[in-house]
């Protein structure tokens, strides 16, 4: 997407110098744009596991390019060294963030693929390159499909006001830094307003880690969509006098019966989006959908650290010593989602149906 | 309340030197519990100003002290030029905010009383002391009336649950400290923690002011009372877990319908406390009440300033130049609300009736 009129993805290969991987350092942003080189294992692991990089999507690929970085450096003296110096790239960089399913299945496909090249080391080394990229633009694709059957949400919404701006709220950053390009819950937006259609955003703030007021206003900024940044309390108000068209956020882990764990607070949006008959809508990549976990009730809900909510950027607001409790996601039940747009298309209830048919497609 | 094991009041009159007036400086809770000296007119200006001292009850009550201080400096020379001077104190103390009700009523209130009391100078002195004080005794009498009325609900959920801790959810800070004693969303829960009845308070931390985490927090822990301090996209995912027992806030406007003009996010949490059948109170002294105002949609709602949104105690969060939308308050229409609890006891729906009842009493 676009920053300062130029067009970037999260991560990328240095035009001048394919060895080294280039990274926007997300820690400094909203206020510094700074792009850091990445060489050696060591700082992708380093980059992904103090969150100079973050989001699922990115994750994965910065893991894939971290494979293809490994892969420049491995031992060449025989095809067993070389792959043996892989795995261990692979155990370095899957144990940066535990919990990222996309980490451990880039690092998986990026080994499989590496193994089943022929012996030629430098062939090995060619299919690592393309296996990264392959990974980082599907990770785009899926999101720019996302954004097209997305629009079409939109362009509804806009035609029905004859024209008039579509408001539309988010919570949380589910946007182009936390994939490769696009986003996911922004990639809607910024297809309909590249077509043209009146949009305007309202970005929750995000307490406690404030990603909307960071990340998503940054994003939107550079784009040129027009937002307005809110504190997280005020949803419920803007949905009482109409100022609310549609509801869109991304999701952590997706069930196949439509239930959304994301971000904390997300369910509180859902209920009220449910109270004024404004349609909520879920943007999630196949790949978030979880087969295996039954119901809402069986995602393991992560608790953070109380300093999140104590400290702003080192400021504190709380009394020395005060209870703290600091959820990190909540589940949305499924009859509270109008639909979930995923790379294949609008799923709607039930989803037990359409979810499974799009994996069958 | 209790602060460090003493009982304070918010205000009072200096022990050893009573034409001295004294205040908690609230701007520097809950880092530092510094008790300010106001001897002057103009430093009751400053403070109700400045919002050393704020809440409804508690700027009334300064307002009060403020013209016994003005009757205290007042020319002797006749009894028309000291009229005058409480005049023109009271205009001083009428512009610091002009919003706040209370203020203007506590001014005019003082004037009648002084110019009612007899010819001697050193009587009306001591009528506008008198008056001051009653001012004060009578907020605190009728926040400590509201825990009485409240403390039965809370007996009563304690008792549904055998005993086991009711956990309360309060938004914003509707504590002893915007009173002059007990509060109104606070009184219940004082005075049911005082009978021993098990409590356990979920402080909403209130952006973007933080009234919750930085006073309500404060406030509880000098009591003793136990208390988690959340940020405002908790509250949904606790109630999803049957964590929340009762709601109960406060209120800057009330309606004689019902609606309840409060802080800017209570919408939200009643709407989620009526998703999950939990009881929504809402605490008001009968000065509250607008009988003139006919729906929550006449009531004019406040916009703050941007800063209160995109920094934090002067550290930056959002990008630069963003666009804000800070509304103050929200309205809660009267079908989510269980009941108000006043200085007369619970109100319950049709408040056009109930409300009513109270005011004729």
């Amino acid at each position: 997407m676009n920053v300062y009129g130029k067009h970037y993805r999260t991560i990328w290969v240095k035009e001048d110098d394919p060895q080294v991987v280039q990274i926007i350092e997300q820690r400094l942003l909203p206020h510094k744009f700074v792009i850091e080189d990445l060489t050696t294992v060591d700082d992708v692991a380093r980059a992904i596991k103090e969150m100079h990089v973050r989001g699922a999507g990115l994750i994965g690929a910065t893991a894939g390019y971290g494979m293809y970085i490994a892969a420049l450096h491995a031992p060449r003296d025989s095809a067993a060294a070389f792959m043996a110096a892989l795995v261990a790239a692979g155990e370095k960089l899957k144990a940066t963030r535990p919990t990222a399913v996309n980490l451990e299945w880039a690092v998986e496909r990026q080994l499989e693929a590496v193994k089943a090249a022929g012996d030629d080391l430098e062939e090995k080394i060619e299919t690592a390159f393309k296996t990264a990229q392959t990974i980082a633009d599907e990770d785009a694709e899926f999101c720019r499909r996302i954004g097209e059957h997305g629009q079409a949400i939109i362009q509804e919404i806009s035609q029905r006001k004859q024209g008039d701006t579509v408001n539309i709220l988010t919570h949380c950053n589910a946007g182009w830094l936390a994939f490769v390009d696009y986003g996911t819950a922004t990639a809607p937006i910024y297809a309909a307003f590249n077509e043209g259609i009146k949009v305007h955003v309202w970005v929750d703030e995000t307490r406690p880690q404030n990603q909307g007021a960071r990340l998503t206003a940054w994003e939107l900024n550079q784009h040129g969509v027009p937002h307005t940044v809110i504190a997280d309390n005020v949803g419920g108000h803007l949905m009482q006098h109409g100022l609310v068209d549609m509801v869109i956020t991304g999701t952590d882990r997706t069930l196949y019966t439509g239930d959304v764990a994301n971000k904390i607070g997300t369910y509180m949006v859902a209920v009220l989006a449910h109270r004024h008959n404004i349609p909520f809508y879920v943007a999630a990549p196949l790949s978030t959908v979880d087969l295996n976990c039954p119901t809402g009730d069986d995602i393991p809900i992560e608790e953070r650290g109380r300093e999140e909510v104590t400290h702003v950027k080192g400021q504190q607001l709380a009394p020395e010593g005060v209870g703290i409790t600091n959820y990190g996601f909540d589940v949305t039940p499924n009859e509270l989602v109008t639909a979930i747009i995923t790379e294949k298309g609008g799923a709607r209830a039930p989803y037990v149906y359409s979810l499974k048919a799009q994996f069958d497609q």
